[in-house]
């Protein structure tokens, strides 16, 4: 088997690297900034506090909704013309900055934004787009060191856009910025990390250093993610959520596995607006117990990463991890109806990541996990 | 301290990859090849066997030598100019690789090649490239997913060359060309990538990512180098060996430290012609036992890559490694004489990886530890 690997990143870590915006931004030569966010992070004032470090000229855009929608691409997109911006700073967490991808794209690119998505051929028409620095302000997607966005277009379809230009130039990761991020958001972002490190070192696409990567990424956040949750002014937690967040992100062109499968369909289902996080924590022990016997030795190097002995049940672990961490229990307590499951179990198997999940998996075998998860 | 993490990278790694470099050199737009290698591989019969694999036209310059020159740079050019190449495949060791590099930016830029050299602030000045592909017959350097090149000028000096455009658009890594490498040149290039896992993973910069890929670097190599070896035809091990050289050069983005130092300092040598993977292997325990109790809690980790126990002597250990491998005894056996010391002490000071290494190191210290490997 030959392995594609790929690397291609520009990462800035570290408390306080937020202050560096300014110098950055002018290295890619931005004079005019569109600052891509949400009305949560500009009420409680970290924006304004960001925007000081920033000399040079900007404009706002702030109405980044939950899921990012094609209405928000072309608001912010408005906004971006009428200021004249050359350049935008997405701060947020994927949401804002994958947003902000798809504002890159269509400031640079003929409207629609359909014509785009990665399935209908969008990643050899996607060119080089304005430069785009990405500001987390939560440690699990690592949306800012990736080359995807998903937007929920107006026809009610959540696709896919990729392209190496939708990568950001610069990622900066500064824990700080996560300080006041609540205990709830924390563990289920952290826990989207945990799921990226997981199941992308159990593809089975081979990739030795995305492998030692995502390890990294589950030891750090096996061992810093309660003590985030319990103390979010614990700064060497912060930062190690950070790390394993971005180490989840740089790992997973390997692909991912039955948790993302399920996850994205869940996701898509609206008038539940399940945060993707912790549907990835639900979802993962069920994912565990289906793959078992089909990985070869890696349960083995997932259960040494995290501290655990060579005997321990892996899924119960991550069963304990998420009750500790305050995570719905099932599905059905997260407002999942059975009525869905068939749906789902078929959305499931048709997502992108049940190619990489190391043991293949039906819709039968999606609609029994989801039973299973519902608890 | 704010960590700045790169990657950038294309690879296809395993036996049988090199059977896509038409493919590869079609998708770059391609149509005529310069390649660029040594008289030992055109004599071997292992170049054609690999242009049999390539369809398009191509063009060959074999003239390579040991440590690549500003004359070989112009002569190959040349050939590129003459035949109308718009592409370049390398297929060699670091040498080879170091001078398609440089052949790539000459082709593309106006002479002197001097102007470049990472001293005359050429990073600035190079831009974009021809199409390059690394095709490494040895596990050792690195240079198909490394940003740099080190060509002697005829001034007499070897100066480094870097810039993200030096990067190979692909690094087609396939350990069956590296089947019929001779046990010394194994050997040697094999601790090279040691040596480079080692010393990256001890820098001080702040790069998580690149200290997981070190780490695995190492565990590969301190288990399969020996067996490569003994028995060029166990795959395993040249797969895994060919894994840890690629693995060291995608991390040593954090900087090298003191063994790199020396070593570069010695091989500018000229009548001595010292191999750079051999000098980094009789340099590594003398440049530990130097750095001992200044690199925190890393040693443990080493060892602990290494499968070691955690009170073993890291240096020692190495010691009995070369030993193992048949590397030379030290310094001395090498023909390094002891009135070289004083300049080369000074010379490893003033060498860039010095700033990197985790015990500052003076030109004194740095003559101590020459002269104690000298043995």
């Amino acid at each position: 088997m030959i392995a594609q690997i790929n690397y291609l990143t520009n990462i800035r870590l570290g408390p306080g690297a937020i202050s560096e915006i300014d110098e950055i931004l002018k290295g890619l030569g931005v004079g005019k900034s569109l600052i891509v966010t949400d009305r949560g992070l500009t009420s409680s004032g970290m924006i304004e506090s960001i925007m000081a470090a920033m000399k040079g000229e900007k404009a706002i855009y702030d109405g980044t909704p939950a899921n990012p929608t094609e209405d928000a691409v072309e608001e912010a997109v408005a906004v971006y013309r009428q200021h004249r911006c050359d350049g935008i700073v997405a701060i947020g967490g994927g949401s804002s900055i994958d947003l902000a991808k798809a504002v890159a794209l269509m400031v640079t690119h003929e409207a629609p934004l359909r014509q785009y998505a990665a399935i209908y051929g969008g990643v050899g028409k996607i060119h080089k787009m304005v430069p785009l620095v990405a500001v987390p302000t939560t440690a699990g997607t690592g949306s800012e060191v990736g080359r995807a966005c998903l937007i929920s277009l107006r026809d009610g379809r959540k696709l896919g856009f990729l392209s190496p230009h939708m990568l950001p130039d610069v990622a900066v990761c500064d824990p700080e910025l996560t300080r006041s991020l609540p205990p709830m958001l924390t563990a289920a972002t952290g826990m989207d990390a945990i799921a990226h490190c997981v199941e992308t070192y159990l593809s089975p696409k081979i990739n030795p250093p995305a492998d030692a990567i995502a390890l990294d990424g589950l030891r750090r956040a096996s061992r810093h993610l309660v003590r985030a949750v319990t103390d979010g002014n614990d700064m060497e937690a912060r930062q190690e959520m950070m790390i394993a967040a971005l180490e989840g992100a740089l790992a997973f062109q390997k692909g991912l596995g039955g948790v993302h499968s399920m996850s994205h369909a869940l996701g898509g289902v609206e008038r539940l607006k399940l945060h993707h996080g912790t549907l990835n924590a639900v979802l993962l022990p069920t994912v565990l117990r289906f793959n078992e016997g089909y990985c070869g030795d890696k349960y083995d190097h997932l259960k040494a990463a995290m501290g655990l002995s060579p005997d321990a049940d892996l899924a119960a672990e991550f069963e304990r991890l998420n009750q500790t961490l305050g995570m719905p229990e099932n599905l059905r307590a997260m407002g999942v109806t059975p009525d869905l499951l068939q749906d789902m179990a078929q959305y499931s198997q048709e997502d992108h990541s049940t190619a990489t999940n190391p043991r293949p998996a039906t819709a039968a075998d999606f609609h029994e996990m989801l039973s299973q998860a519902m608890g």
